[in-house]
């Protein structure tokens, strides 16, 4: 049992509020009644109780993040980031993975609400607008990144997808590559269209066709990217280049592609949208549009920090701001043969 | 603002002690006047405030986990694995990563106590071991994994770390090799002891000798890693097999040996312990000797939960349950030329 303020009071001899008073520096106790108060304290092990101040105080010093997963280089950096931000700023970053179930978010936003954190950051799965604008109203601080939570209304950081599937593809086509295919998101997720619309566009732009039965549209999933690679591959004319464009599908299509009938580069180039360190370290190491996840949670941070440090009740600005990816030329992209 | 007791009770026109009761359930309450309560709760989207009832319950549902970071496989696995484990059990994780420093660990440690976690799972720096026992004596539940926490007085699981390296270093002597290099943590911490005893123990046992040269230990990190591969490729005569006992290191030291002069398997065998999903994306693939974190993790998970639903005020037992690992043969082993 941890020791009560009680019983501190008690072994001082003097009165709860006194107690309180003494150890919360009030200025109107006596200097020996202090130091006999402090004494207990410290002999009794006393720890105040956070959250009975939080009651009061309306500061924990906690900051939630709730993530999809942390696998993928994307959340683990943002966690780490934002936890080595936090550190410095005297706050915690307290995070949540949720495996991109709506619920799971749901409920850790709800113990977010309830045990008052200061802040959240949101890198989740884009639902639960309703309870983040909840916490926005109540006076929390918000932050939503990486995929849009739509009619939240928090300031937002983004990767500038179409921008990346824009930088990978012109990429692509500077080779000489007309027949490029791309293993995308789906349709229904923000990230997903914006990728194809800069993809697209980037074919049209330079006027290269295309192909329908070049492009497949899927889940975040090592296993969608699997069979999507596969397909890719059985053409009786395969494409000469590959965008992929998130880590999930990549863990999926890369090793079939390693596995398969086609040299990297020589035969098939290969890019991908997103970076993670073992893209680095394939063979060949694997051309990359980074989406520089670090800087990402760094903004995020920033603009947590203004919400935590500005007047009360001001509302948020809802805003969106993106952050441009940066091509990384590595040896898995050449001229087609 | 979030709505009050008091405004719900002002709204329905009753008292607050008789608004608590209503909507508590209490059997002394009116139908009509709990109706009333609970439409004014609606309207206003009354909150009832889990941090108030948690200092009369001291039952906060929140399990708290500290890991040293979430890049390698073991942390995020264990992460991810406790996540599920919770959801399940209506618990729910909030998860604390320290890039390893013991005052990170430390001050997460002190929000699991304030806040009245109901209990945590250490997996972090080995340090903290006086913090770890005050919370087994507050009454929290505990499980210790991964590194141990020397003096700590709860139930831990840990990887069987001696026994991975004399599965891996049984591996390489069955298929000739006599001049086999280690790249190990450090002399210090227990895992780099144990691995360390394993390796020369499964030498010894088949009577090779130890090439003194040939055994890099050191931290936990890719600069390491990079530095002991440079070194250990540069030896006028190199080893014919290499062994890395951390993920860490690896992530230096694979790009080096991928870069290097000698050809795998055919001129170096390269075997790892732990496992990491791009281990199998290697070219070629890396054999290793997988140290399970999912199943460390769902006994970790198990341990917490006799403690969270044994009687109260049942201290753990102090036990260690150690994991044992698998070897998983891929394509970066071979007999010697």
């Amino acid at each position: 049992m941890p020791a009560t303020l009680n019983s501190v009071a008690a072994a001082a001899g003097v009165s709860t509020s006194t107690a309180s008073r003494a150890l919360s520096g009030h200025p109107a106790v006596l200097p020996s009644t202090r130091a006999r108060v402090e004494a207990a304290a410290v002999a009794l092990r006393y720890q105040p109780n956070r959250m009975a101040s939080a009651l009061r105080t309306r500061r924990t010093g906690l900051i939630g993040l709730v993530v999809n997963n942390l696998r993928t280089a994307t959340f683990h950096t943002i966690a780490e980031t934002l936890q080595e931000w936090a550190a410095e700023e005297e706050y915690e970053v307290l995070v949540c993975t949720t495996g991109g179930d709506p619920a799971r978010e749901a409920a850790f936003l709800q113990t977010v609400r309830q045990h008052r954190f200061d802040g959240v950051v949101v890198a989740g799965t884009g639902a639960n607008s309703e309870l983040v604008n909840t916490l926005v109203q109540e006076g929390q601080a918000v932050v939503t990144m990486n995929r849009e939570v739509p009619g939240a209304l928090a300031p937002s950081v983004m990767s500038a997808y179409e921008t990346a599937a824009r930088v990978a593809t012109g990429h692509l086509l500077e080779l000489g590559h007309v027949r490029i295919a791309a293993i995308e998101g789906p349709p229904d997720i923000t990230s997903g269209r914006l990728h194809h619309a800069g993809f697209t566009g980037a074919l049209a732009d330079a006027g290269v066709p295309l192909h329908e039965d070049l492009v497949r549209r899927g889940d975040f999933t090592p296993d969608f990217g699997r069979a999507a690679a596969t397909e890719l591959l059985a053409l009786p004319e395969p494409p000469t280049a590959v965008l992929i464009s998130n880590h999930e599908a990549s863990f999926g299509a890369l090793p079939v592609i390693g596995d398969g009938p086609l040299q990297v580069p020589a035969q098939l180039s290969v890019i991908c949208t997103e970076d993670e360190p073992f893209y680095a370290w394939w063979a060949p190491p694997l051309t990359t549009v980074d989406n520089r996840a670090g800087l990402l949670a760094r903004r995020a941070a920033e603009l947590l920090l203004e919400q935590l440090t500005g007047p009360v009740g001001d509302r948020p600005v809802q805003r969106v701001e993106l952050v441009a990816p940066e091509l990384v030329e590595r040896g898995s992209t050449a001229p087609p043969r």
